[in-house]
């Protein structure tokens, strides 16, 4: 068997897949994919991942890319710790939750982190090495998303409904928390894994929304998860960017 | 055993999940929710979904939303017809699919959907009616689509980008389909179930992008589905939308 991951630092997309590695107690090959030297564009990782994304799980021989796909396969192949409810309406509950964390509170966190970090990066390039960089990027998407952080960044009404979004996505996990121990019921799954690096975030960002006051749940769920070994194994992997840059996670 | 279905025509996402209960020939009782009538805003039906919108299924009291997560809990409920490939790569590349259709072709198509149909009806109320319409939209993101319909509707670059976004995932359809029978590989799957609806939508809209010639396998996939006695009989399901607002689907 041979199991290897292709990640960043434990932050974000990267540290969801991470986790539920470390959860699951597997061993893999670590290939860390330097975003800060565009190694994700790269014509060798393209080939593997042609959206130029990180993570990427190899097994086998066989490629799985979406960080959220990938910890439903890790479940599907490595059954034996159980991170997905036996109950199949609280299952479908982790899905749900899962999916609005990739469609709604994942890219409103998404659009700080581009802001405050990786606007910082495009700026340090030279108009030159800019062009060089975004002639790579395979997804029309994501070129657009550093041309505008390049340029004059996302307006004021923009990151003001990101922030709107952030405090609705915590609202939501106060209300579960309020029926349930975890996000998918009474059993840790991978609506915590998925969400852990999203919440880890908010606090660090915008303690406005979420602190013991606004949000008593969702802060008394984030020191669990931070006591988890399998957290603190995975943000132990290694983290290359340096600490000014660091926004939020790792 | 009571199987509940609150779903709108067979079209959009309410097709994905009557799709998959018919190739599964399970009975069930359909509640039909008539979307021109709001009532998917009605306080009875925000209750069942909070964020009011079908279709929802209802199985022994539970309540599961989302159509890509009923579809994967139908196959956890009832394993008996196999919907998703038993190879677990092949179950992972059925997810990725699944995904891409659900954040970016559904939403490309259905802006034009909404463009071209649901503004009709929003142009047909008065500013009165309109009003009371929107106050009752649980979701923002939802309320505000209604209010740009209503008023200039989306921006020319904002259609033709969607469009594009068209041409891209039937392109991506057609590379899928240059190496394996179906959208996950060998098998019919989930993949094909939730792709459906939106597929059958571009060559009506949008010939230009999808026929014989652009995309051959994309028409020869289209026709195979459209011969299933699943797709048929989903199809036969009550639509009560008038012809001249039908765009695509149904």
């Amino acid at each position: 068997m041979t199991l290897e991951l292709y990640h960043a630092e434990p932050v974000a997309n990267s540290m969801k897949t991470l986790l539920c590695l470390k959860e699951k107690d597997l061993k893999f090959r670590s290939h860390y994919v330097d975003l800060l030297r565009f190694e994700q564009h790269r014509p060798e990782f393209v080939k593997l991942n042609p959206n130029g994304q990180v993570p990427v799980l190899v097994h086998n021989g066989a490629v799985i890319t979406e960080s959220t796909v990938i910890n439903e396969y890790l479940y599907d192949a490595f059954p034996e710790v159980a991170l997905r409810p036996q109950n199949f309406a609280e299952r479908a509950q982790m899905r749900v939750w899962s999916k609005f964390v990739d469609e709604y509170f994942c890219p409103a966190l998404s659009m700080w982190g581009w802001h405050l970090m990786v606007r910082k990066v495009a700026q340090s390039l030279s108009k030159n090495e800019l062009e060089k960089v975004l002639e790579r990027i395979p997804l029309k998407e994501q070129r657009d998303k550093w041309a505008t952080i390049a340029g004059e960044s996302f307006s004021e009404a923009q990151l003001e409904d990101s922030k709107r979004k952030l405090k609705v996505s915590i609202d939501r996990m106060e209300k579960i928390l309020a029926k349930s121990k975890w996000l998918a019921g009474s059993q840790y799954s991978l609506a915590d894994v998925n969400s852990y690096p999203m919440v880890a975030g908010v606090p660090r960002m915008f303690p406005e929304i979420m602190n013991p006051k606004t949000a008593p749940l969702a802060c008394a769920w984030l020191d669990t998860m931070n006591a988890r070994p399998a957290v603190r194994a995975a943000l132990s992997m290694p983290n290359r960017v340096p600490e000014v840059l660091r926004t939020f996670g790792g």
